[in-house]
């Protein structure tokens, strides 16, 4: 049996949540319709909009379902850059972190290149996280006024690194500002509160927590406004399209089994799933003292000896971590990540260089650069990313592959 | 039981669609990845694309799947537009058909509004139909060389009247322009063959004919560039996003169902659809001699007896029908349509007045409008549209439930 090491990508569909969502397609109707059928398939669907809005701290008038995370950060960007450059005028500035996932960085250039908008990129520090101050300071130079929106990682899909959203968000909003905060790598593994975080818009994704693909959303503010990206029959705010009534069950399904009814992960799955972390931790600089982890460091954040993670792990408060529970990210030094991903896929474990959607693309990690590490370095990268049914024998399959993948990589290298 | 006659809103996912679909559901991994995991997601989602492109008379390179109908049709127009843009200029011109889906109107009119298009729109006649002189003669009013697009249906998602599909796309195509073709309504109805058709691009959706909701397809010419709607990890050309395994999966195996391997309406199905929806119209026709069928007549096209179908329904060519076989659109004078679609839901009977992706608004049809039709008799339109599981009795239970409901809509109306 292959080991899964790679939930950020996708995690798999839990059984309850396949059996909800399976139950769901069976409905015939489309909500939209006005008759019996359609009665009945909007009442599952408002049912599930009501227990999307609940886990995510928001409104049901405030959930636009989407076809994914990426739609979700598209909408976010491109529409509230659209509703607010009508008073603003076509150069106004969008803030971007670095470090970013390609849906963000790329919606952004493209606005850049081919609507007109001005673009600033928000350094983050080596640890992956975008520091309070430098937004401030951003926002200071080029004049409140003249900005756009704010967009910002909730927790970094490479590293792991939790931002300091709260912080982040009262920046924004105190300077008049929309903020856009990309959900899609916290969700599932800290508290997402949207009304708690100030936030403008938040965009999670189903399927990185055990619902189906092709399912996601946007929690847009009441107040804000954004131009749709799929103009129609305009069934939800800001966006058309027939709705999901089978993906919104199977999303609220996961959110059901991933976070308590107010959002908050799971306790019971999330003190395993830093359990299972944590052993992973260990157990990699076991076999490679020189490897280096990346992004925060939980153990040394709560003053726990720096020398490695277990001993303290329960000392670092659950709702307020520093590093995403289910990530692990190292550098190994002398390996190319891509051929340590080769090597550990014949031994039967699956793991990733980093974001899978720029998998197969042969390129050293925005993200890592972002933090100022070197290109050598960052070509050594691996993500161990978990879910909650990792098993305890697919981190000993990877403890147990990673020593001689590690000696044939660096044999490789030295080639 | 209720009688469903509104597949054209949604048609129920079959057995061996769901079984499919199922299976495809609990395939562990991102298609992106590298690893093992990812490979075996990979060479399903593979093996599913070229089925449908197959299906679709399109090569794999050309076929984008997408979120749905509405997300093919937005990325269409405005990808379409903004690549052309670039030489031609902000107000190149827009050609729409008049009585398109919703999808295609408001985001021909949103670039318009807000990205400085023109647009014109092209009168279709009496029965629904765009003809080749109107396109003709627009294109040469305007220049072709100020236009970026032309769009038109494949057949109308209403009246269910089919357009002279190859015709326009030869027209357009010997002025050099893209022709973009919503085969929303068409798909699984109509053989749908791309490369013979000559179009630019064509839109499609799974769910229309019982696959996936959510699921759809752009099939976007080799040498047709479009700026993506969707920006990320470039999964897709011209689309991002995590791309969806079962969602493909399901998507061929519905359409595994409703065509042959060459994209032709599986010939069985197709004649029992017609012979149905035959049925239905001469039931109707003799519970309301006032009636009248909107759209284009298939008896009377053959040079059958205008005065009732059935007789020579097998005169009209499989292959080549002026009306869509699953559909059969009525106005009844002296009614609402709303009150009929009340009226028939109370005895159990699903039907729609037009398009789902309106219903709920409380609107006279832009189809029937365009058509000459008056807003008097647009008002008693009623849809009833059949799929390949739609059972005698169902139309029994409408030709059954019609008289009655009648007769309290004309009561109503004369209150």
């Amino acid at each position: 049996m292959r080991a899964y090491l790679d939930h950020a990508a996708t995690s798999p569909m839990p059984r309850e949540v396949l059996a909800a969502y399976t139950d769901a397609l069976r409905v015939v109707g489309n909500p939209a319709s006005t008759h019996g059928h359609g009665q009945r398939a909007s009442e599952l669907l408002e049912q599930a909009r009501e227990r999307i809005a609940r886990a995510l701290g928001c409104d049901t008038a405030e959930l636009i379902l989407t076809g994914g995370g990426t739609e979700s950060i598209n909408l976010a960007l491109k529409g509230i850059y659209w509703a607010r450059r009508a008073s603003l005028g076509p150069d106004a500035v969008i803030l971007v972190a670095e470090g970013e996932h390609h849906a963000t960085i790329e919606a952004a250039e493209w606005l850049r290149d081919f609507q007109g908008a001005r673009l600033r990129w928000l350094p983050i520090d080596a640890d992956g996280v975008l520091r309070p101050a430098v937004l401030e300071a951003a926002i200071a130079q080029e004049g409140a006024e003249n900005v756009a929106l704010v967009s910002f990682l909730w927790a970094n899909n490479e590293v792991g690194a939790v931002q300091p959203v709260a912080e982040l968000c009262r920046i924004a909003a105190s300077a008049g500002l929309p903020a856009h905060v990309d959900a899609v790598s916290a969700l599932g593994q800290l508290p997402i509160d949207f009304a708690a975080a100030g936030a403008a818009a938040v965009s999670v994704s189903a399927h990185k927590i055990g619902g189906p693909v092709g399912v996601g959303a946007l929690v847009l503010g009441r107040r804000i406004a954004a131009e749709p990206l799929l103009h129609g029959g305009t069934q939800q705010r800001a966006r058309s399209g027939t709705q999901d009534v089978a993906g919104a069950v199977g999303f609220a399904a996961a959110l059901d089994l991933a976070v308590d009814p107010d959002g908050r992960p799971e306790p019971v799955r999330a003190a395993r799933l830093r359990a299972l972390r944590d052993r992973l931790v260990a157990g990699v600089r076991a076999a490679d003292p020189s490897a280096v982890l990346r992004g925060p460091e939980p153990w040394a954040a709560e003053g726990a000896a720096a020398t490695g993670p277990g001993r303290d792990a329960a000392l670092e408060p659950v709702d307020q971590p520093v590093r995403v529970p289910g990530n692990a990210h190292f550098t190994f030094p002398g390996c190319q990540g891509d051929s340590l991903v080769f090597l550990l896929d014949a031994a039967g474990v699956s793991v990733s260089v980093g974001s899978a959607c720029r998998a197969g693309v042969a390129e050293i990690s925005h993200v890592l650069l972002a933090m100022g590490i070197s290109e050598a370095e960052a070509a050594g990268a691996l993500r161990f990313t978990l879910g909650p049914d990792t098993r305890d024998d697919e981190v000993d399959a990877l403890l147990a592959a990673l020593p001689a993948a590690l000696e044939r990589a660096r044999a490789a290298g030295l080639a």
